[in-house]
């Protein structure tokens, strides 16, 4: 017998984004990190924190966390379940509500793959359902595929397509399971899914301190829903998932709300420049929502390029998977890194 | 239909320590936190972290605390996984291993409640062996049992006795599944299990920064076990569980041993000054290897005595358990907070 369970030895795990130390000399634009530093407030909390946060077991709910984010987003704190990233959220929700055939996990494609790595680790049926060409949510077959959970990421990486509400409004209103619409890139987009949780029992929206905070090193992220339906995931979330330093930069960030709204301003901004170049460079790219581009690139040689990019210290996010062969992920950086990053398609273009 | 699985819905998940804010007047000596602070080279580390390992994603394997450890503790690195606190690691292994009744999880009792409580959410069988009133190790009904994973805490909490080597020993070798050695506390005993590791192919080693190093608020743990016994494990865990500053903070810490070594004598020694006190009171107390005790009251009126010390504003640990009802599991603090102690207890049976 293994040591194993089946579930376990059939997956091969979910493989992150290189991840090179900081100090290397590369242009990282792989893994949708912010190019701004984080809040200088948050900082300074991590500058004057008392060891004795240190010393003792943190709160298990993040409470000062929890305050911060209620104030920034007016909702109750007990609408706020804090974790370990998102990430360790879309695991816990899967833990606590999917399990096999009869509680399938549902979400279209293409999106965030690490819905299906969780899904097979649980074991839980994995239901897929394609994206159309023009990105419309494929609502009938969304509801037809019957998810104890369905995920819609808005928006959605890699495409940066956004939801429109009334989409996730008629979702939400015919799934008899949960909804979660994980809005990991929502800093960079126009509107927010956030009132369909007050209109709805089993909507629950997941944020990130990773991207729009410039947070990725600290890992904190939440989830907004009813008290009711957070009542089982705390159930299954470690206790003190969440470390004391955690808590207080990323209450401190959260709070200096004006900072990020400037730097995603900015990225907003260098996005629309970037796909501008791009498209002079006769690369084809989806309107982003994200603080990412989903390109082609004229040849099609989406591989080949990711290569030649990384031979020349830039790592860009190539998928091998169905529908993205053709496909590279870009995160906008500033504007002098996107230039870099022109200067250098424009040098291989030409060799 | 429930949004949750039926072994969510049928569990009341983890019920962790009672645990006040930094700055509540309050003796805390109810989740056996270390009374001394974390290393100031650990605090270092925390006051002069660049920014930079903030904005970034970390490293999913958390590399420099792993260097850290490996030199510490002479092992290869890759024969390590880190967590977000040992319980993240205990999660991950029963996830990973265990299932229904064909894969049950077996441990004596008492010991760590949490064994229970994943146990029931992944859901698998737990099978509960009572320990002896010697506490010697029920070695041929754990092996009965047939776990696919097995826990030990050796030094055990509540009792704080140690398990002797050669009855792990014999246990790992008559085990089919995964023997977990839990030791929390093994830097308050005289010995620790680790040689096991290098002579099983079934034994995995679970530290903590929490209680040795002072920084339970920090979330570190981590596993030693062979890198085929590991491979399971790391397709389980999440990709990014450590935050950047937990990976720099921890391996400062671990690398100055030295500091942890004179706090943890201080409280062994601590420990025996305290068992005799309470002696003196007509306490029974365990013999403890642990950095807490076990103490019963002389009236055997252990939840009592639990509340009256709460409303001094000292917090000790009572478990509303079987076998445990007329004992309270005290941390050892400081001389001076054990005279705090005391000082109550006395006051308390001269009411």
């Amino acid at each position: 017998m293994s040591y194993f369970r089946t579930a376990v030895d059939l997956t091969t795990g979910y493989i992150p984004g290189e991840q090179p130390k900081p100090g290397t000399p590369i242009l990282k634009l792989n893994t949708n990190e912010n190019p701004y530093p984080p809040s200088p407030k948050a900082i300074e909390v991590l500058r004057n924190l008392d060891s004795e946060w240190l010393r003792r077991y943190p709160d298990p709910y993040a409470k000062d966390f929890c305050l911060a984010v209620s104030e920034a987003l007016e909702i109750p704190t007990d609408w706020i379940i804090v974790s370990n990233g998102s990430d360790e959220l879309l695991n816990v929700i899967i833990r606590a509500c999917a399990e096999g055939s009869d509680r399938p996990v549902v979400y279209p494609m293409p999106t965030y793959v690490l819905y299906r790595t969780l899904a097979a680790l649980q074991p839980a049926d994995a239901v897929e359902i394609s994206y159309p060409q023009d990105f419309k949510l494929p609502i009938d077959e969304l509801v037809a595929a019957k998810g104890a959970v369905t995920f819609i990421a808005s928006p959605n990486s890699p495409s940066g397509h956004i939801v429109p509400l009334d989409d996730l409004r008629e979702l939400a209103q015919r799934l008899s399971g949960i909804l979660v619409i994980d809005e990991a890139y929502v800093d960079f987009a126009d509107y927010s899914a956030l009132p369909l949780v007050r209109e709805f029992d089993n909507v629950i929206i997941l944020r990130t301190l990773s991207k729009g905070y410039s947070l990725a090193g600290l890992r904190m992220g939440f989830g907004i829903a009813n008290p009711q339906l957070l009542t089982g995931l705390f159930k299954v979330k470690d206790s003190y998932n969440i470390d004391a330093i955690a808590t207080l930069v990323g209450a401190a960030a959260i709070s200096d709300r004006a900072y990020k709204n400037e730097c995603a301003e900015k990225i907003k901004k260098s996005r629309e420049i970037l796909t501008a170049n791009l498209k002079n460079l006769d690369f084809t790219a989806l309107k982003s929502h994200g603080n990412f581009l989903l390109a082609t690139p004229p040849e099609g040689n989406a591989e080949h390029l990711y290569l030649q990019l990384k031979a020349r210290g830039i790592l860009v996010r190539y998928f091998k998977q169905f529908g993205l062969e053709n496909k590279l992920r870009i995160t906008v950086g500033t504007e002098e890194q996107n230039q870099t990053l022109l200067a250098a398609l424009l040098a291989i273009e030409k060799q």
